[in-house]
């Protein structure tokens, strides 16, 4: 479904019922501005669209194959950008990420994707606000679009990083097999984030040091505004990466330290049990003459000797503390 | 054995037939496109290729020489591409890796390889197909077999991403060895794959940096699609090397923990089973003066004290988690 | 609260109450030096500002949201600088950042900041007595400030160096989960000190290979003092962190070792006292011949027995280093 | 010792006998060509070398100190080159790296060596047959002994690389202390055979980007296949050593492993053993009123509970595959 | 306290008495070379310093605070340069680093430095001795000196690379905790020497690549020269660093593998020792039906059946290699 929001260069309006296959020479009019917003795109739509900005045929096969990498491509007279929405959902914190598809033209703006993107949304209503700023035409449109996108990172890498403060603490105290699991679902989940961030890092830094013929110096400001978010997006997923690698040193070392507890714990308990049942073995054999068995507190003695000696064991174990 | 298959610039008419020694004239005019296949070759075919297409003797060398890594050089008048078909085969999921030259020129390509290359068929069929943009030349038939190889990573390394789900799900649950020699297979093959694709990634890089004198502008974009569908396969590698890197530590992790579980079950039992033994080597002493021996229910007390010194330690080493 | 300081160009005067509405006409004089502290600004504060200095509303903004990540922004006129002043505090030495935003002109210099900044008053106190250098205007006053900030990172590094030292003497001594703890306490802040330091590497690396259109020649060599500072502290935290990576290691070895000789005692341990039990669960058979049994030393004989074979044992393995 | 070999241009003939101080006068006819082999140099013929051909004292200094790296140096009117020639030897497959100092003119060759170089007596058999590419002058004899070099990498890496499969099935099969020794041995080879070669890389990659003023562009392309061999043989290098770190982690995790099934099985055993030894406990107490001892099977009634209890243990076990 | 040594350009003579005084008059002629040696200098010869040769005040507090990161800045008129002279001392091979500043300018060399350096002696000696080369000024005399500091480095860590292998043999043989506190130590000490010479390696690169204004083409082959001793070391610093990485995992392996083998030996001795108490158990019951008790030799066979029960498990457990 194609919804296309037209602003007319003259009298400043928006107008949202244009005729799709006027487009072409509405857009003739280099002043104007054109959005066409495609959500859940038919074969026709991509005839249509290819027909009427002349978009080339590769452009339009990535647009239609879903799972591309984010990328700026610049063709003849457009840039064709492919970015993702993240959100976390469900109980379990499932990450989603949702692709948008754009091309931007001088003065028109394509938007392609098969589910509903927030950020279309949040673009949409800025730009009703920005009016006075409407002379940067497509170009602060796109700038809207991709900074709601790319600041939508920031709050989902919060939840992720209060995730983390929470693990943190279950190693120091009581680590269950389940955490593991936990750290190993943030680790790919921010594999899968830093997947959709960080080529957009290097795109945008060529995009911003080469001469840009499209876009005119004012809005360049605009570019390096998202450049800079971006940046601080991939720093803080890097970041987080950081932190859980050292998460999990922590893990190895404390699990370490912990088996080293039980190995001590069980080498004390077994020495003490062992020696006391020595002795209950030595009274235990037949012998015709061990005096001992004779006293009359003998068994008492026996006990009393087991008592010291698992004592004895007990307070040298506690003192070097392996017990 | 060459196979030649010759595009008449003025009729538009592909020409399976034609001599071998013929070609070096008809490549002359510049409109008309040759390919000539050669598989399995032959001495003779390289005598015969070098001649007609003038090859430098290092670049014919190369092409004789099997496991070359993947590259593009460029030689006066042509440039010589080595690249790598991959595919899984047999039960075990064993990666094959088939050599392609390409000795791709202004107006001809010769591909040589000694095992049927899939790519070479995808292509000569899309050629057919795609005369209406014949003028691309020798340059879109390129692209097309080198799309094609590229292409074919994809779904092979989703395979491999599905089968390290699985072993992810293992690592959780009930781990073998067998896994960890999986592990391992997959670290190869990906180490395999990341050799024939990466190269290329900085080839394409320099090319389409470069102004390239052999092929037009329009033809291009087409390379600069190759290049990242190269880039997407080279990140999909890298992740899934990341990931498995991912699921050996969380291997260790896990290793760890169960190592600790065992422990700890160890001691317990080890406490509980030396602790009855020790109250039935008491009884088993020969004291003349043991008063308990005497008892009429003396030996269900021994056998009580055994049981409530065997539960007050299990439920004891249950509360904190031993057992 | 905006605190103005003006450094007239002809009197070489400081004037501390300068109405901030005059601002603007004042720094039209090209030789006048404008410093204008805003401390815990409000909405009107950033309103006067951006009218008087004509700021970017981009830029305004990224100073309205705190947490920005350090970084040098060039807009038309003027730099916008953010930079984190670092600070241990409390009695478990916690890192506290405290970000301090900088509008760089060619001879206005405006600080906002939220809280109280160490550097401000050092540079204020500074800019006073180095009078016959302020030809360097708003650029030395700025070096005078980022030096402060810059050079108090080194002190803290060396804090958490020292603490690293006292770690590693307790890896090879007793060592405690707190240890670990502490290990990864300090991973972390050196983590988040990175994060405020090594951002600025880049940016002043690109600001002095750069023709600088704003500063003259002669405040260049500041700025190449700052980033020099900026690298020997980015250098000394990654000497840091590889350090703490290195105890890691190290104690993960000494850890292996503990355990062996932990392993090696169980074993020790448990070979003697088994020994013992086993030769007095001998003599405690109950066999109708048993020729010792009526031995008049036969007890004796049996203690000699378990005393030999228990001192035998210690002694190999003390020999073999297993006790 | 002193070997020429010299080149009549207008001949085509070599001649073997040339007398060392007519080179220089010799090499003003640009078309000769002259190659000097010194194996085993004496002073005298550094001073030699330095007077006929004006050797800076900087690279004659090199020249004699060995141990230097691999390095392309410039100096006015020569390159001076320093390569490594690697051969297994020994039954232990022990590494020796053989150093060749080469000084490359325009139209001489000096060789400096102090053991035998094979690549030397290569170049030499291959430079008699390809006397019709003679015009490439010492460009072309430089690039057979550089390439011999270079291409001898690779055997050898075969065999590293084979020796290394052998590892990886003895981690898998039954590893011995010995095999971490080799591991370690044949990263110290691939760190050694790294140092040799990748330095070459950056090298050549410099020498090829630049405008070479001494090698006619013909000569070009058997340098830039040189360059591709390099790179061939520092990618196994980096792959090999990828790969025996992955078998590092392989034999950590299978050693984890095989732990954890270690100390099942002593849990295993002793809950068995000790359970029996229990029971037999049991029976050897001293109570007067024990009914079951006054049982006529009773004997036979403790060892079928002791055998019970213990197979009852062991097909648990079992069932949960600790044993 | 100052030492100058002039160099009149007339005469070729050298004066060591020359006035501190009268050094830039000196100067003034461009053929003299001035070298003003500075060891322990106090405040009275920064100001005489920096008023004779016009240092900027920044460098000379550069100069004046110690701890500097090795560097090379360009001021106007000068390079100053930091470098640190390394040296094992003590019994424990203790490592000190010495700094020295240097101030090189187009033909005067001015060395700061709190401690004796032996690079000053050095250079003071080959300066005397290289007359011939007097041309080449203060360029020559600042190679000779940092020349002789870098080239300190290699018998430096070749004393450290031995005690490596030392240590190599210990982890194959008797490890002890002491063993791993020697990595850790050497593993800081190559931190530091990094830390030393690395910043030169990219410094001398840029020098060298840059177009430099002060010195001749003919002393940039010295430089050249330097630059390839600083990689040398740097190289050799970071293989070392790669061979500890390399000890401190087959350290790992091997303390992994010993663990297994006394894991092994504790299962086998315990179930030998157990299986025996086990029988001795059993003949300890109080049945009063027990037909071996009343056997005549049953004593002895409860003896053998012990040790045929032992030496079956010992030969055993020998086969599978657990004993």
């Amino acid at each position: 479904m194609i919804t296309t929001t037209c602003l007319h260069s003259d009298t400043k309006k928006f107008d949202n019922d244009f005729p799709v296959t006027e487009l072409s020479d509405f857009c003739e009019n280099e002043q104007n501005v054109v959005w066409a917003d495609v959500s859940d795109p038919t074969s026709e739509d991509f005839l249509e669209l290819a027909e009427e900005f002349n978009f080339h045929p590769l452009s339009i096969e990535d647009c239609r194959n879903a799972h591309q990498r984010p990328k700026v491509e610049e063709y003849p007279g457009y840039y064709f950008i492919v970015l993702y929405e993240a959100e976390l959902t469900g109980e379990r914190d499932d990450l989603e990420l949702r692709e948008l598809n754009i091309f931007l033209g001088k003065n028109f703006l394509v938007t392609v994707h098969s589910r509903p993107i927030r950020a279309v949304e949040t673009a949409r209503r800025l730009w009703g606000e920005w009016t006075d700023r409407a002379e940067h035409g497509s170009g602060l449109l796109a700038y809207l679009m991709i900074d709601a996108i790319v600041d939508d990172y920031l709050p989902l890498l919060d939840i992720i990083s209060e995730r983390m403060d929470d693990l943190e603490d279950q190693i120091f105290g009581d680590f269950q097999q389940e955490s593991i699991q936990d750290i190993f679902r943030y680790k790919k989940q921010l594999l899968y984030l830093r997947r959709s961030i960080t080529p957009l890092r290097d795109v945008f830094n060529t995009m911003l040091r080469r001469e840009q013929p499209i876009f005119a110096r004012e809005t360049h400001v605009y570019f390096q505004d998202v450049f800079d978010h971006v940046i601080r997006v991939a720093d803080t997923i890097d970041n987080l990466r950081d932190m859980l690698g050292s998460t999990m040193d922590a893990y190895l070392s404390v699990s370490g330290n912990r088996m080293n507890v039980v190995m001590k714990r069980l080498t004390s308990i077994s020495t003490i049990l062992m020696s006391a049942t020595l002795i209950a073995g030595i009274y235990g054999m037949n012998f015709d003459l061990m005096p001992e068995l004779k006293w009359r507190f003998g068994y008492v003695f026996a006990l009393l000797w087991m008592l010291v000696t698992a004592l004895g064991l007990y307070f040298y174990l506690r003192k070097i503390k392996w017990l």
